[in-house]
């Protein structure tokens, strides 16, 4: 038996997910999830916005000893995506210990660029 | 009711506001914040220098259930801004527990360049 | 003598070797360590996937009053590397403690890209 | 009066001085660090390898209420100075808490990249 580690509760500020690409790549964000146990981790995303309600419960699975990278492009609440150019953050309630970061690829321009944090933990 | 999250009292001691722009984004900053509780979250945000006394108790709220990303060439101490093309340090305090991200765009040259840290947590 | 300080145990969700270079530089990643002690570091890394059994028990050694940076891409379990172009996540133990950094630069466009956080320690 | 704020003991494993620039800017790395007592810091830098002894107690002052972005090209020891285009680590311990950030700048392409990590703490 593989023992879960990390922290259940997870948050990420600064979300944003750029509204064009232009080269090879495409402009994403990627949730990055690792769940060492031998169990599957029950994860619950809520959105925040500057100037709405949040968007609550987006619920999402990792398997056992697996990671998942997940595109924020995809997340889906009463079937509505997070809109595109538009700040927002990201709270992560995991149902056992998980390690969370969080990266992203601007391609707005041809050149691209990239930024990483871990996600903050809240014990 | 929600609770407040994360921590009262933050360090980014890295700021720099870009001098100048090329291509299609524009060079800049932004202090991210999320507030998870009920209440609003009242900031004070210190302005530290290399060679000159700090800006002190700049204001900022953010509502209840709401992010906010700070654009810092926005933010005025007695009608003044921070001086572009300067290293500073922000600290900034919450009447609450907020979480506290920093990210810069750099788009001196037309190919933009991305940096991003969770802000260092006062504990 | 020296001590060791930092963490015996840290956690890297977001890993991902580009699948090609262009430019004058090489895309890769490091995965840097420091030993700061007066004796060496022997490291296991585990290698975790979305859609695969994980790479188990890849043993690096830390020289006494050391850094490595370790390129991903040199890693090998059974003469297998980690496959580009996939998603995956780095575990690190460490027999002493050791303090460890994730960077990536991106060179798939001419114009490079970086990013780096620090790993996340499990106490 | 004010206090000191953050800890007294910082760790970056990744350091690398670029060899070359191109463009409009120049590659540089900026260890930023903020000082938010009344009294001045007294730093001592420790630069280790990956193949050579470390370069020990380097020192600098941080001012009283003054941040410092110290360019890692500026620092000697001996005389000497970090060699480039080499990887590194950087402990740096100080007289009274303070917070630290390291940056790097690669304009090695014309199309410049960035990356930030909070340094790590050894508490």
């Amino acid at each position: 038996m593989h023992v879960a580690k990390g922290e259940t509760h997870w948050v990420i500020p600064d979300g944003y997910i750029p509204e064009k690409s232009s080269g090879e790549l495409t402009s994403h964000e990627s949730i990055c999830v690792l769940n060492t146990s031998s169990g599957e981790a029950r994860l619950s995303l809520h959105i925040f916005f500057e100037d709405r309600e949040p968007m609550e419960n987006i619920a999402y699975t990792v398997p056992a000893r697996r990671t998942i990278h997940i595109r924020t492009a995809t997340l889906r609440k009463d079937g509505m995506p997070i809109p595109v150019g538009v700040p927002y953050a990201i709270e992560l309630e995991s149902s056992i210990p998980v390690i969370v970061q969080y990266s992203r690829l601007d391609a707005t321009q041809a050149a691209n660029a990239l930024m990483s944090v871990m996600a903050y933990p809240i014990k």
